[in-house]
């Protein structure tokens, strides 16, 4: 009988079900706990809100399941010596690309002077085609690539960023230091999806937001502290970026003094891009319990050096 | 030398260059001219806004190439002996495909409610994925084929209706009146990409508006009288249907005094979906005259007895 405990009390209601029977599908003896005794755990299963911080009582667990894609709360953590494993979620990259691509299009046709049109004004101006728009995906990991290549079908011209170098059919792809200014330069959409690591926080900031084609939009579905906030509302200010849409910030949810809720140029979504779903991410832990009980390698598994 | 006669004299400043130069890439020995003897002219580019309306003294005619992709202002007209060509611009396609993706997923997503939130509130509600979100498209022609299309690329379950059978790879296709009830029922999304004919006035009436799931939306960017107006009112106001986005009206521009405009559930998009664009529009039109010339068969020929 394996025992996975399940570290994550606040989405034990959402998990209760699904979780035990994704196991069972998997053709696993498993039972899911809510508490147990450490050194009798073989799998936890973690997500940030968890009141678990101390991983060294967890002698015979094999492996630490995040229920969330991005693990910079618990990458540092020097307790932690099992092997961590990212969600990678097929229902959480398909909830992203509606997102990304829903909103690059609200953007790209100027929806929101139709959305909202007190005056009755009937002004054909149509968008230029979606061929004309360059789009700037930064971040090629499972997330920005299904997001540059659902654009990319939709004929916008898309340059994907990377830190290190890639290549993904249809997309202009560029990496490393001077690979972002190239890739940010002359952008009238910019998408961030980057991981959270100190490498990436303020990836947008002062310098580099003066990089895309003046009145370029933001879409930040990625994590809070790619961009630096100030820098954000300064290029807004003076023209320089002409909308942000944005779905996660620094401090969650966004406080109600924060400058972002009142800017005419900012749309605040709250954290909804990319959710995980309990149904999917449960066959996704099964699997990898499946995996590490048959001998093969984990799935999504977090490199410790990189932070993701 | 081959004369073609302009008759569209309010579009001449977006054709004058881009015109000739096409006929010219296309190796044809041809004038484009806005006056000339009926009898000299050997194809007619037409717009519904012409003064021309008597096509009989044009005797060495060989065809009547419309700028259009709705002919419904010049398929009854008796004195067209001509052959009738359809504009079929594949920037048109994109550009209709853009809109109705965009406001297909800024309804999927709810967007509104983030766009204009005044009281800043913050709700995490993911929308549920595409999967989940029935959307059905009237109309499997040229446009209605390549929105479903896109639709269904990101996961939508689309549904495609036409008067005849069709069969489209990714869709569920139904045809004829019953068809249009099943197709019609529990759709979460109608669009309505129907050509205009006497048979498909008031398609989305009283009885069909009934069909959907309720709350669906309404997203008409092919032609007015598809829909019955008051119908669409009162669907409205019953709460049957949620939200209405129109990019084409019976009157255009839209009076000021249609309830439309002030209605909070509908949009009103300046018929800007999908619109003809003169350099692609002008190579449809000489390689179709290259093809008449050539003694080939003319391309997107109107079927007068079906009107489209």
């Amino acid at each position: 009988m394996i025992t996975v405990l399940f570290a994550a009390p606040a989405l034990w209601d959402e998990y209760r079900d699904p979780l035990p029977q994704a196991l069972k599908s998997a053709g696993l003896r498993a039972q899911v706990v809510l508490e147990a005794a450490p050194e009798t755990v073989d799998y936890i299963v973690y997500a940030p809100s968890a009141p678990l911080q101390d991983f060294r009582p967890f002698t015979r667990a094999k492996a630490v399941l995040s229920l969330w894609a991005g693990v910079e709360r618990i990458v540092g953590n020097p307790t932690l010596t099992q092997p961590l494993c990212r969600m990678v979620d097929p229902s959480l990259t398909e909830g992203m690309v509606e997102w990304v691509v829903g909103h690059a299009l609200r953007h790209h046709l100027g929806m929101d002077a139709h959305i909202v049109n007190p005056s009755h004004a009937w002004v054909p101006d149509p968008a230029p085609l979606a061929r004309h728009r360059p789009v700037t995906v930064l971040g090629l990991g499972a997330l920005g690539t299904a997001c540059a290549q659902a654009l990319a079908a939709l004929n916008f011209p898309v340059t994907g960023w990377s830190r290190s170098p890639k290549s993904v059919p249809g997309l202009r792809c560029l990496s490393g230091p001077e690979g972002l200014r190239a890739a940010l330069t002359g952008a009238q959409i910019v998408v961030t999806l980057l991981p959270r690591t100190p490498e990436t926080e303020n990836t947008l900031n002062a310098e580099t937001l003066a990089l895309p084609a003046r009145g370029a939009v933001i879409l930040n579905p990625g994590r809070g502290p790619l961009i630096d906030d100030d820098a954000l509302l300064a290029a807004l200010d003076q023209g320089q970026i002409g909308h942000a849409t944005l779905d996660v910030f620094r401090v969650e949810p966004l406080p109600q003094d924060h400058p972002f809720w009142a800017h005419p140029k900012v749309t605040v979504t709250p954290h909804i891009a990319a959710d995980t779903r309990a149904d999917s991410a449960s066959g996704v832990i099964a699997e990898n319990i499946r995996r590490a009980e048959s001998g093969a390698a984990l799935l999504h598994r977090v490199d410790r050096a990189l932070g993701y």
